[in-house]
């Protein structure tokens, strides 16, 4: 029986790794955690990014982050030593407000950020949630005064530290009208912080109304194929000639097995390789990377030996 | 092929109600949409009640609502005219409280009311997180400065309108700990209000938690036995002879299918009979009741003509 296994790429040979570096022209690449963590960027990760464009690849950077405008990661990026131009950023907030013009809706209740009000209003949907909405009375009276408002085609759920009752009330009441878009930017369940803090994704916002409305989401982000529609509007992607680098097996590798692209994983973020065992024992191959770093900066000297 | 059938109650022969009355010695019934909505009794039911106790049948008042103490349910009973008394009274958060003493938890972390907290005072266990706890200040500062308490072993999750993004991230980091005990008082998704409006329920938040955690919950309440199993401590339960009656198919029903006893729903809550039609015709034979009237009171007329 065939088992998919991960192979460590400083482990070929420079023949192999150039065999490799010549099978792919277009690479999408997450961020958070594979390009930088917060505002530091991973050590040589630029550099690696960089030299992959001046070596001809197309790159395009995808995260299912919708706190932040796509200029946000253009300014970001550069900020941090990547060679990159706005047309390369595809963020979840982005492809949610353009998947919900296409559909014609003209307003949304959104549980988010700014980096999701802002991408709606660029397309010209109202919207409005973003913020503190908290419980200030007694529940009884919350659920008498409540006035929905009128035309109301899209709950967008998104990253909100502000998650609160009534906004689950609202999201779910609102999807209650069934022509009603439940979109979700992504279903990232946490970030692991410390051996004692687990920190809520918008995975965990995104469970809470699908229990309460009774409803499905359509998710925009990775492992689901809108972030490569979105990629595909404006570029051709070959999908045998594609390399998918990530941190999280359930996303980045996912949506790269899904589409047929290469996959790299990189361990300086979520998955680890026991984790990457554990999917293989179990035969969940779409979570197994085709290679996998210790950090992505560990291709420049691999990438140097055989370009020099 | 056999499919299971819904019978109204009232449609019966004198005879055949007869033979039904005689049928069970023990009721298990629903408490709101069953017996009261809000603060109002629903009519009829309390002499429906209280006239099955009169014949010597043995009532249980069982429900998924964890805000109040069991001493509250027999006061308001009482109030509403039921003939209750204290050891017909079971709860989900007195159940969970009796369930970690049993466990020898000494700490739990708690999202939901006074309800929970008061249950679990009263069998000794330390308990904090009732009340408001909101973000106040910049994410990264709240993660920076998260102090878990030690020995936390279990967290209780019940109704709780101040659910916020840290009583999420305390709940999932608690719940890192493999032998802290998860426990959800219900899974009730949502109260249905109105054409407009869905309350969230217990279960919206423990999807949130259960998602962010990676971890199942430990269920208390309907259709899970635990409610059963704390009736049965004092008093043997014949399931032949048993009668659960309730409003809602996923809990009430479902507990008395799983147990093997005869099931009454009525009308005045969360499901109506489109709903039973589509639970029959998906083979969901679990959630279709034997027997169905439009409101509990309508059985008295029924009770009267068969014993005068």
């Amino acid at each position: 029986m065939y088992h998919k296994s991960v192979t460590e790429l400083s482990s070929l040979t420079a023949e192999a790794f150039k065999t490799f570096l010549d099978s792919f022209d277009t690479v999408l690449t997450d961020c958070d955690g594979v390009l930088w963590l917060e505002m530091k960027a991973l050590e040589g990760s630029p550099d690696v990014i960089n030299t992959l464009q001046d070596l001809g690849k197309k790159i395009f950077y995808v995260t299912n982050n919708s706190t932040k405008l796509r200029e946000d990661f253009e300014k970001k990026g550069k900020l941090l030593g990547f060679k990159c131009q706005l047309d390369q950023m595809v963020s979840t907030s982005y492809i949610a407000a353009e998947y919900l013009k296409a559909k014609g809706v003209q307003k949304a209740y959104v549980i988010g950020s700014t980096g999701i009000s802002q991408e709606l209003d660029k397309v010209g949907i109202e919207n409005f949630g973003i913020g503190p909405d908290i419980l200030n009375s007694e529940l009884g009276k919350l659920v008498e005064n409540y006035q929905p408002e009128s035309n109301v085609k899209a709950v967008v759920v998104g990253f909100d530290p502000h998650i609160s009752y009534v906004k689950l009330m609202k999201a779910s009441s609102y999807l209650g009208d069934p022509e009603c878009h439940f979109i979700a930017t992504n279903t990232d369940e946490s970030f692991p912080a410390s051996q004692n803090l687990i920190i809520p994704g918008t995975g965990t916002f995104v469970s809470a109304v699908a229990t309460c409305s009774g409803r499905d989401p359509t998710v925009m982000g990775k492992p689901h194929h809108f972030i490569v529609d979105a990629i595909s509007k404006n570029y051709k992607i070959n999908p045998a000639r594609t390399l998918m680098i990530g941190d999280r097996c359930n996303t980045d590798i996912m949506l790269g097995s899904n589409c047929g692209f290469q996959t790299l994983l990189v361990l300086t973020g979520v998955h680890q390789l026991k984790d990457v065992k554990n999917f293989t024992e179990t035969k969940q191959e779409g979570l197994v990377p085709d290679f996998y770093l210790p950090k992505l900066g560990d291709m420049l000297p691999l990438i140097q030996q055989v370009i020099n």
